[in-house]
């Protein structure tokens, strides 16, 4: 299919990102139970339930476009949690690999928040108006998640650093 | 060798952020050829520049830790890469491809956001002046080159919705 229109590029990056969390939801949990931190177990465990619901705000994103809600392969986000998986697998100390969790989450969040940008920047100049709404409150949930993790670290930097 | 210190973990990440700015150097002439709009290419142009600039400082901010500046392979980045190059591959209009070619580089840019901005709180933390100040001047960059696009994008997205 070739992209003829800024609409079958939004299109494609719907699919892109539709991927990327579905990637997630399946990421998330492992990132859950290597944390050592309650609060941080938890942060990744609320953040699963909010990624759940992006999915389904990305799904009826899709209908402005009037074509099916059909993933694509994200290779990006594919890259970014075999990072994590490879960072898990390392011997490290609990402090530590918590530190090095936050780390990585926020490396996903900045990725969906540049991803969300683009989409909700394309929604607007294309007049999907139900599309932008669903994508702005995605992109606002990944700018929280983002700032709870930076709050976070600031203990687990501390107690990894003792 | 296991990661026993939030050191271990700092001198792993800029391991990591030297393979990926490396990657960049070789992706972004592609970017820039692939480009129609003067000015995107241009800003392609000049951040393969500062990129390169930027290894260095990466390679500088190593002496803080000790140890010798050898990267490690960035998966994440390769993910970022292979999607873009995937897009690239892809039959679209100039100005669609232009449109795509933004997001996929401001995709790279908040990677790159993220990973200085936890390399920066862990040199804090750790009391790494030298390396702080190399790796927040790079942050600046990447922030600035990310806003770059976004601006270039307004003229870009009317144009490939027109």
């Amino acid at each position: 299919m070739p992209l003829k229109t800024l609409a079958d590029a939004f299109h494609d990056e719907l699919r892109d990102v539709l991927s990327a969390e579905k990637q997630l939801t399946k990421a998330l949990p492992k990132m859950a139970k290597a944390a050592t931190s309650e609060e941080l177990k938890a942060a990744f465990e609320n953040h699963l339930e909010e990624t759940k619901t992006q999915v389904e705000r990305v799904e009826q994103a899709f209908e402005d476009t009037g074509k099916a809600a059909r993933a694509k392969t994200c290779e990006a986000m594919e890259g970014l949690i075999t990072e994590a998986s490879s960072m898990m697998e390392e011997e490290a100390d609990p402090e530590v690999m918590d530190a090095i969790l936050i780390a990585c989450a926020q490396k996903v969040e900045h990725y969906e928040i540049a991803t969300y940008g683009t989409l909700c920047t394309w929604a607007k100049q294309l007049g999907y108006k139900n599309a932008y709404k669903l994508l702005k409150q995605n992109m606002s949930e990944e700018v929280s998640a983002d700032e709870t993790l930076s709050g976070i670290s600031e203990s687990v930097n501390a107690a990894a650093n003792a």
